[in-house]
């Protein structure tokens, strides 16, 4: 049995509870957090607290605030020596206090507040220095998910920043598609195929095979045609830009 | 029984042929193609030609050929008052010589070569200047997919950038997420979750709602990292412009 503190009631706390919740061998014995409200979640579930001086001692604490909050959450644990995991993309594993033992535990995914999610396909990226310490959260990381990577500081924070490529960049492209779509009264909802289908694409085909298109078939009259149709100059911005990246980026195929 | 002769042999004629063959009530009488090559996938289960004055009497003529050629084949046809269709997003209907009767029957959809696709879910939009034949179009159109649109040839132009956006592009961004893992020896699958994830969310939630990361939180000290941690100009060329103008549509909300 591996016993866990949630250490946080946010949206990466609550989804992970979930899924330990339900898996046996693994006890979350304690969900810590600075204030009440957000424990309410919990209470009915297992022990709570929001002072820090009660935290429970456990195999593993699990950190699960927001970035900025890591490194100081981190100092004021009163106990030493312990396995203390952070959740982020972005923060380096030595950001925790090395009065204890810093590693990572980071879901790569995108939560949504009462969304429910299926742990198993989510990639579950874990670091530790120690074998022993790794062998640990590894056993708690296949617990939960089939996807479990070794993944370094310098891999996580260059996989958060393709991240931002492939979910919040192309989120925005849905944005403006969705944009074009309303400026000329068409029902966005005819695009929802086709962006699945682009999506489901990636896993059989790399993005740089499938990759279609005027850019791509460097037809100009198309692309001026766009440009010229498009009502606003944050849309002919980014037409611009990304049709010269796709360009360049296949320009010793033309 | 609608007698449907398709010209062109490309992906989406095949495509639409393997769609229509399985389906009762439609018969593809005739495939045409300037080429004999192309003619093999069909020539065991429909008639064939290469001779433009061979091409058969039918009830709807589906031309299906590169944009560039749609004009000057419907000008060769050697028949008049015919519903000819072209299947293009981004060429006007009067293109179609008016000789016969112009119309489209468009497929939005990305289409692969010798990828099967359940053409139920594909949203095909349509267009005729008189009601009986789109009425006729209409009933070719549901008789394969599920998401029939009466779209006049400005919205299918706006339809068609949109795609540009959320399939071109997307694919684009997919490439440079790609590029980023394998600069640092991440591996590229351990973000196709968040990839599929991402796309199925815009089914649920608008992208407007839905959009989150550093730009949108307005959280500098993560953007300037990720701007320094960037190998390459046209990375930080796309990451730059692409948070401008999220922080520039959330703007009103920080």
């Amino acid at each position: 049995m591996i016993k866990v503190v949630i250490i946080g009631a946010g949206n990466v706390a609550s989804h992970l509870f979930d899924a330990f919740y339900t898996t046996e061998n693994i006890s979350v014995i304690q969900v810590y957090n600075r204030g009440q409200k957000k424990l309410a979640y919990f209470e009915n579930k297992t022990s709570t607290t929001t002072s820090i001086s009660k935290i429970m001692d456990a195999d593993v604490y699990i950190i699960s605030v927001s970035d900025d909050s890591i490194n100081s959450l981190s100092k004021k644990l009163q106990f030493n020596n312990k396995l203390i995991a952070h959740t982020s993309g972005s923060v380096a594993m030595n950001q925790i206090s090395n009065h204890n033992i810093p590693s990572v535990f980071y879901p790569l995914q995108t939560f949504t507040a009462g969304k429910t999610v299926d742990f198993k396909a989510i990639p579950l990226c874990i670091e530790a220095t120690k074998i022993n310490d790794l062998l640990l959260l590894e056993r708690l990381a296949k617990s939960i998910s089939d996807n479990v990577y070794h993944i370094d500081s310098k891999q996580r924070k260059a996989l958060h920043i393709a991240a931002v490529f492939v979910n919040n960049f192309v989120n925005h492209l849905y944005q403006k598609g969705e944009q074009i779509c309303k400026e000329n009264k068409v029902s966005f909802d005819i695009l929802k195929p086709l962006i699945l289908e682009t999506a489901k694409k990636v896993s059989e085909l790399s993005p740089l095979k499938s990759q279609t298109g005027p850019a791509k078939r460097n037809d100009h009259k198309v692309i001026e045609q766009h440009l010229s149709d498009l009502n606003t100059s944050a849309q002919q911005e980014i037409y611009t830009l990304l049709t010269k990246s796709i360009q360049e980026t296949h320009g010793d195929k033309l």
